[in-house]
């Protein structure tokens, strides 16, 4: 194998790098039951069924720290922001939380778009990550 | 350059990813005059002043999404999970904020550890996302 035959491995990797959603299926309300099944692990079966033939991943997660403002979720996709969402509905948001990471692996500047976004991700934004290579600050410029 | 040095460099890159702190500029209390630095900002100049010499590297960002439960920041470091932390204080959290990336860049397990954690960082928790080799959910196994 050749060195440009690696390069050319990687960038085929990062273009298939696929979109990614995490649910978190420890999440409940205060009023749910503690016998029946959490709603968060409700919404991650559901996310991962509506997850099928789509190429976005769903993996479930015990915790996202969320817990006061769930059911939660997040979802990143290499080159884009990672975004968190909150207030979400076990029985309502499988499909928008699909929706969305298509749209966020389409986005060509990283951004999940506000226009076509889900309503449950527009109410529910509860914070972003920038990506991997967001440029640090050079601490000689912006520290006086 | 053979396979053999390559794969020793990508070792190399990893083992020295810095922690990084990413801070909103644009955050203000709705309290806060228009007129003045964004707290936010003098929080990023303070934060990028406390990392000199640490090796944590400081971004500053003009949105974490996190407005209403604002001043806000998030920290990654690679192999370890991301966090975001609102209700922070523009003259008081800067330090705190570097301790915890560093605290996070030596934790083996990549959970930013509750004992010894910087109060701001405990009480201001708004979310945490897996690191990217969290392993996604096999869809033939729990999507019934």
């Amino acid at each position: 194998m050749t060195l440009t035959e690696i390069d050319a491995d990687e960038d085929s990797a990062a273009e298939t790098a696929v979109p990614t959603v995490y649910v978190c299926i420890t999440c409940r309300r205060p009023e749910d039951p503690e016998s029946a099944e959490r709603p968060g692990l409700t919404l991650a079966r559901a996310t991962a069924r509506a997850a099928a033939g789509t190429g976005v991943a769903v993996c479930q997660v015990e915790c996202l720290g969320n817990c006061s403002r769930s059911l939660s979720a997040a979802m990143r996709c290499d080159g884009a922001w990672t975004y968190v969402f909150g207030g979400l509905e076990a029985g309502r948001d499988a499909a928008a939380l699909i929706e969305g990471a298509q749209l966020l692996a389409r986005a060509t500047d990283g951004i999940l778009p506000w226009r076509g976004r889900p309503e449950a991700l527009k109410k529910g934004l509860i914070a972003r990550v920038p990506p991997l290579d967001f440029p640090p600050t050079d601490p000689t410029e912006d520290t006086e």
